[in-house]
């Protein structure tokens, strides 16, 4: 049986993974979309399971504790964070699952999930890179030194990930990745893996 | 400058090589196919570049003497081999080039050009597979043997292999192999060899 693949959309911030990921999603319906934990409240419309799975505090630390989160992070006063089940649940059932996360997320992600797909999103072009760290040179020193330093920390992660995918044209950028969960299914360790009944034949013949 | 690909089309004999690589020819206008040099003559309408380099027995052995071959092979009394300068030439202007090979010849490319992405075609199924080696129920013992062996080297071969493509559908077939060259040019090792300027951009950042 053929397993599914987890691939994880990442990139520095502003860098479009969310348009992306929502386009992809009508290009590729077959793919299922990772849902968060968080500790927030559900706001109105928004459903267990579908946008997120709503967990308490004290659930949401209990699933840290029995390491059942991908990844997890605070903002303000609540968690969020990828179970891990659901995940697993997916990918077993021969469904392809995609997360969308930032680049600090995704490198947890790969220290527990080393055999995901790991595609990173980059400015359309090195211009556009060095006018969002520049600006429009109206920027104080002090705040172009911080923003080189964000990006060279983002653009740094690029060497943890097995793919760079330029977000120069949506249509263009989600056909990559389209050819990218195609091609990794074709990957021979992948492809061995799944047939196993062929690796017997090749072994036994 | 992106530099352009060798892609390697292998597998065992009668998988369907040739009828893959011509459908691919027509939806990837784009590709150049490796032109092979040989020692035979020209056939009526065979052109010099195009259908082959023409060469003399003795030029032929000055090729493999300089190294200027990829592989080689002598098939009844010519040989046939695939030039080296034509393959680099072509992938430094940018452009990817397909070489379609018997398995035995690839693992020769691959020994010179490692940097290849090297494509196994499978037949379209394990029944189809055991069909080939078992024939009609009507062969003697020692002719199925015989295949069982052949079989087994050809498969075993696989493990050399990036990818491992299912012949089942020409189209379907051919649509895996463009998703493989989309995304070896994604391929982040690749990618930064390509943009050298933007590794020196996070570098230096």
């Amino acid at each position: 049986m053929r397993k599914g693949l987890l691939i994880v959309l990442s990139g520095p911030s502003g860098v479009g993974k969310g348009t992306v990921c929502s386009v992809l999603r009508q290009k590729m319906p077959e793919l299922v979309y990772s849902v968060s934990a968080t500790t927030r409240s559900p706001r109105q419309g928004e459903t267990e399971g579908l946008n997120y799975f709503f967990k308490s505090k004290d659930q949401f630390q209990d699933m840290i504790a029995r390491d059942a989160l991908l990844e997890y992070a605070q903002y303000v006063d609540n968690y969020y964070g990828t179970p891990r089940d659901f995940v697993e649940k997916t990918i077993s059932e021969g469904k392809d699952i995609i997360l969308e996360i930032e680049v600090q997320g995704a490198l947890k992600v790969k220290e527990k999930f080393p055999e995901g797909v790991f595609i990173f999103l980059l400015p359309p072009s090195l211009d556009e890179l060095k006018q969002r760290i520049t600006g429009r040179g109206t920027e104080t020193q002090a705040v172009i030194d911080h923003r080189l330093t964000v990006a060279r920390e983002e653009m740094s992660l690029l060497r943890y990930y097995d793919y760079a995918v330029i977000n120069d044209e949506i249509d263009a950028a989600c056909h990559r990745i389209q050819s990218i969960v195609t091609a990794e299914h074709c990957r021979r360790e992948r492809f061995l893996a799944d047939y196993a009944e062929l690796q017997a034949v090749i072994e036994k013949a």
